[in-house]
């Protein structure tokens, strides 16, 4: 049985003492392990080991004026996109001093603030947050803060400090230009949450078509739900009540593209003759389904990497020049689900 | 442009000054608001956020011993399994003065230890963890913290403090019960990454076969690589050379099954006649798909709801009556995957 608030506190002396060495040298390990040999660390940790030490972060933080942690604020945790930005992050900070902790403020302005305060409290290593579309409270926030502060996913104006990403607008606009080319002219639009991305990629599907003066209301279905495959078939039997002759659409995401693309099998619509299919992000199931889904690829895991990089590199200079505005682009993939015999058309090119 | 270390801290006399009231007023509103009138906390909030104040959580946590920070440990963020428990945590958590820090721990035991030491550290309110295979370090820091812990997703022995899950063993057995019952015989298994949980869900599949005589060592397919979609159609690729009379499959996760499941719909395999596919844990997509894939529902929206109101309840009522053991079941969902004619063995039942 576990006992709780009984146990005495185990201090740094009583390491020292199992150890073998001095206090300071058991600080100086914890704190500052470069300043240690070897193998007074080695004894310092084997102690630390054998009494199940813990250093108490309040006092070291107050110490040292920040911790190890970086923190990352991002607005769902059930939505397979960040979990590619998470695996570029953990890729890289392997073997640095850093951890990273999460928080997840469900896409609501309000808890991303309150997160904001919360992180910033513990005096990070760092802080990265997700878009250009924070509240004014914590853009202040964010703007006073004394650690490196790196906004991912976008590419655009009037970033904190650092910028990584890609331009959502662009994106959804090449979308739209290779559905075109693949000669569909009644295209639809499925979007759900209408979060500031997907609006900017709404925003791109809209100057194409409109610039083309094939835009049509009737055919934009949006909501503000949590995206899903069940809600990509549900928009889907909207869109084709709606206007039932479109031809195509554009998915704000692949969750919404796989649920139309399984509807549409469903009714005997066949993809990519009558019906064309393109979503966004690129998953991985994408291509294993059949036909393969045409979709718009991320560099999700590369953004995710460059931001701890760039916290790294701004920690051990100390200053703005390890400032970063990264545009890394996107890929239109094309697959079956918009494009015939896709084989062919590829032996050509 | 953002400047780094020059601003002046601002302090809580500044607030005070700013909202017209005392620095202790402040001080309470922050640490202890209900010891407050709405009014002045109103005044204090208004001021805080003018001001962009951020109240010190090193020096914070040091006077009143712990944080509001109740942290999580699990070992995958790429893995759609734990994005409902934290949904369940997230509802959970609403409108309390908590909130959630995560770690990611990537199936490594070692980074699991540092990170339970990290998060420890922070003297959190308490600490969510996944299994109950931690090594003997961190099992031994778990049981000497002095906040309550919650180990999730399992029911098993010898938890540390409190525990929520359901049984893994059992519910292999009862996925492979499922498909002899419906008239497979010669039922195969594929399984990645096998970590603790996937390795009981293996045994409950041997047991259950080993007691019919029908184990056969060719059928069990696994890797440690990670899952995927991808992977699952890889995977059931290997098992039809290894034996291709095998008419069904238990796959350790929907990730698996589903990529199996596509993958035999490009060979031309008959599902369910000529086999029959069952899933784990019941994703979102599962039911989408043309057959709709069975698979076995777990509670994970339910345990990390539970594991929340568990911890907020320990440090209300702040002794161990608190403590719970909870097994919270698994439920076997038949689908067109594994049953012939859904519809009427239903209308029949």
């Amino acid at each position: 049985m576990k006992k709780i608030k009984t146990k005495q506190k185990i201090t740094l002396v009583d390491v020292a003492k199992e150890a073998g060495v001095s206090a300071i040298t058991v600080s100086r390990t914890i704190r500052s392990p470069h300043m240690v040999s070897p193998k007074a660390r080695e004894k310092v940790e084997a102690a630390v080991d054998a009494l199940g030490y813990v250093p108490d972060a309040a006092a070291s933080a107050l110490a040292s004026n920040r911790t190890d942690v970086i923190g990352l604020l991002i607005p769902s945790l059930t939505n397979s996109v960040f979990a590619e930005v998470l695996r570029g992050m953990y890729d890289e900070i392997e073997g640095t001093p850093y951890s990273i902790q999460i928080g997840n403020y469900r896409y609501s302005p309000l808890t991303e603030e309150k997160l904001i305060r919360t992180f910033l409290c513990q005096k990070p290593a760092g802080l990265i947050v997700a878009g250009l579309d924070q509240t004014e409270t914590s853009r202040k926030l964010l703007m006073e803060a004394s650690c490196p502060i790196v906004q991912i996913m976008e590419f655009d104006k009037g970033p904190v400090d650092s910028m990584i990403g890609f331009s959502h607008f662009e994106a959804g606009a090449a979308a739209t230009r290779h559905l075109i080319e693949q000669g569909y002219e009644r295209i639809g639009f499925l979007g759900a949450r209408m979060d500031p991305r997907s609006q900017r990629r709404l925003a791109g599907f809209r100057q194409e078509l409109k610039s083309r003066g094939s835009l049509s209301a009737e055919r934009t279905v949006t909501t503000p739900e949590a995206s899903s495959v069940g809600l990509g078939a549900e928009l889907l039997r909207e869109l084709l009540v709606r206007a039932p002759d479109t031809d195509a659409i554009f998915c704000n995401n692949d969750d919404l593209a796989i649920g139309a693309l399984l509807e549409a099998q469903r009714r005997g619509i066949r993809i990519p003759e009558d019906f064309g299919i393109c979503g966004f992000n690129d998953l991985e199931i994408s291509k294993q389904l059949n036909p393969g889904l045409t979709s718009v690829a991320t560099p999700r895991y590369r953004i995710g990497g460059a931001a701890i990089k760039t916290i790294v590199r701004s920690l051990e200079t100390d200053s703005v020049t390890a400032r970063k505005r990264l545009d890394l682009g996107f890929e239109v993939i094309p697959r079956g689900s918009s494009i015939l015999n896709l084989e062919r058309k590829n032996a050509q090119s």
